[in-house]
């Protein structure tokens, strides 16, 4: 197996259907995917270091998600017309679905929380706003070019759920997530 | 508690006076705060994780720095006009104090040093990569709308702080920075 | 010691040959190396902690790898003209006979696998893309100026680096990587 194909060195590179610069808003939306991947990579790899048993159901979301977030990035990395897209309105429903099963094993709270807690937590803060970073990219996309409109729902959706997971992540552990004191009450 | 709303759907989203594009520079600008105040949380929690004991004054500096982050943020989010800025010229006053009184634990060095040493210090030069691409989002706003000049201050001197405290960390651990070889004397 | 100088609170900063805005895309560039840097920091850190013997070449390996990003990191500062580069076509030789012997470790796969395993394997994928986000900056700062092209080829070729090096790490670890199922054979 040899994976360097010396092919990128010239700075253009292959998507599906097309040669386009690596400076192309498309890759950079779906490089940005993959980088959000990564950091679920990990929220998964301290859960398991963790206590896996503890963590063994959110250890099956995330991984469903790795799952998605390929086909998310192949949604993105497809030039249209070359092919169906992957995601799907019912994608987004069942994370609408995760995320209110894990906001209720949390206290509600009226004011923004300081990204953190465990471990655990602070890797589900840092996935939220690479994954927000992700989203703003796909929209960077979308005045560009067509996109599957789905995914970027989907993406919006995510970072809802790594809110939702991060706090039940200190949920489980007894932690309290600790306010913005200076600000006023955003959450209804 | 709801926390999707579904607003945000068609790729618009609320700033502090307007709807804008997510790919707004603004949106970007405190959504890479947002970015940085989470590895700031998982800055604490790895000192946490470490020895709380050891670190005890620098996790209550890095808490109150996630605050402030929020004050950077919601400057950094409102449209001009809208409300008076949270932050002043006193608060980067008081990071260059702590960025002096961490400092005089290391030993001074004259080369670059490689990002990295203990888990703790290898996460403080994360934020403060971080941080500075924050500030070059700030800086990018400012080229297209005014902003508070003090919040990217404030994110300008952050960075050096969080040298301080990579290098700090590592003088605890006794671990000694690494110097970069092919480089010239840098800092004086 | 004093590191803060003030001197770039009006949103502008030197670079090696002249001063620039730091919304300028040679800063951009320069600071994600930056930020890749730390990652590779990170990488290095788990790795002592897991188990240094285990590691003990991937460690060394990446420590030289820390001093190159700096050189690929000056050689991106400089403006053209001013002094000469420092990475070559061997130090890219360098890193392609690395990912040939890591690869070697690890069974080979036919479709994209999850970014993910240990926490060793989870940072470096984590570089992996860190490091690709790099490369697309310095081919952004290509289209607006003359760079060094042998450290655009360097980082291309890294992040195929950090792709073998988390497949050895889990292989190491005897932790099987996840396949990508909806995808199809991608790998020759
Ligand atoms: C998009 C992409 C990515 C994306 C994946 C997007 C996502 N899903 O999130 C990202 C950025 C993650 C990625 C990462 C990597 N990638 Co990549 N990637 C690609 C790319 C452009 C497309 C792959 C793909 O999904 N193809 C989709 C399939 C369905 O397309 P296809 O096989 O061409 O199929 C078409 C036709 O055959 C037809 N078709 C397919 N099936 C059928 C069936 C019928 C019946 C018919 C009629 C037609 C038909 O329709 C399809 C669409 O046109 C390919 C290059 C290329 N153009 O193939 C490289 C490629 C696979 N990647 C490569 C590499 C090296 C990597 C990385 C290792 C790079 C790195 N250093 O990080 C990583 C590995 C990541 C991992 N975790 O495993 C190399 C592999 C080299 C090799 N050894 O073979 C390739 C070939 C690029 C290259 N260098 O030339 N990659
Ligand atoms: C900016 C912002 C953020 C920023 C925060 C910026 C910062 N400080 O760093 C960031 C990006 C971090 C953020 C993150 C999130 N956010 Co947000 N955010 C907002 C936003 C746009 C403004 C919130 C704010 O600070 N308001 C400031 C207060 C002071 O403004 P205000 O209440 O409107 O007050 C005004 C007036 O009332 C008047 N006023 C106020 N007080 C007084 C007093 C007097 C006497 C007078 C006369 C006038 C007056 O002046 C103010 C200015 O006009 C709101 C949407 C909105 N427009 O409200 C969403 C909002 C609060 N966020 C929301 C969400 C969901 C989130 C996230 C969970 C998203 C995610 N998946 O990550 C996270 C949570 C983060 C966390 N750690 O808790 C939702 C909450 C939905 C809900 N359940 O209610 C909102 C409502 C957006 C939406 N979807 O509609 N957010
Ligand atoms: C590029 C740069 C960076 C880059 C490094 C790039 C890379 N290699 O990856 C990055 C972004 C990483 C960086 C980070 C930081 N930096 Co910096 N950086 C610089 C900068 C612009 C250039 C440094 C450099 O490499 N110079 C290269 C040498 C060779 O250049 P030179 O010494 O000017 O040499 C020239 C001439 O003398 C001549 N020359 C040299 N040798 C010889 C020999 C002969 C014989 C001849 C004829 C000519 C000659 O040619 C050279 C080219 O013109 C300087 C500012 C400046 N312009 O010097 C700041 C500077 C060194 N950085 C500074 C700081 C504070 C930092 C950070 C702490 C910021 C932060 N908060 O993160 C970090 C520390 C990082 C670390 N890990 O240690 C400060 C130091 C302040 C101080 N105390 O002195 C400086 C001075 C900027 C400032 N604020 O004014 N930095
Ligand atoms: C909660 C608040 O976060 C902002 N917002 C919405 N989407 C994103 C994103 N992808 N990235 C950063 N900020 C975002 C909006 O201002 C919203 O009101
Ligand atoms: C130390 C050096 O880092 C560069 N510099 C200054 N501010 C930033 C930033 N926000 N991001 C990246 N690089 C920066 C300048 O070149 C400075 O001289
Ligand atoms: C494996 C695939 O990754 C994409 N690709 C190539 N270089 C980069 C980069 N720097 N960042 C993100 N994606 C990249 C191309 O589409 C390539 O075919
Ligand atoms: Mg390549
Ligand atoms: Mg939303
Ligand atoms: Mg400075």
């Amino acid at each position: 197996m040899k994976i360097y194909t010396r092919r990128g060195d010239e700075g253009q590179t292959a998507v599906i259907g097309a040669r386009v610069s690596k400076d192309d808003v498309r890759v950079e939306a779906y490089g940005t995917v993959d980088e959000a991947n990564s950091f679920v990579g990990d929220a998964i790899a301290r859960m398991r270091e963790r206590d896996g048993q503890k963590y063994s159901d959110l250890i099956e979301v995330l991984t469903q998600i790795q799952q998605e977030l390929f086909d998310v990035g192949s949604d993105l990395a497809v030039v249209k017309g070359k092919r169906p897209y992957k995601i799907t309105a019912e994608h987004v429903d069942r994370l609408e679905e995760w995320v209110d099963r894990c906001l209720q094993e949390a206290p509600s709270v009226k004011k923004f929380i300081l990204p953190g807690g465990t471990p655990v937590a602070s890797s589900l803060h840092i996935c939220r706003t690479v994954v927000r970073r992700a989203e703003r990219r796909a929209v960077t996309l979308t005045l560009n070019d067509e996109i599957n409109h789905e995914a970027r729902r989907y993406l919006n959706r995510l970072s809802d759920l790594f809110f939702a997971l991060a706090r039940a992540a200190n949920a489980r552990e007894k932690i309290e997530d600790i306010q913005y004191e200076r600000g006023r009450e955003v959450f209804r």
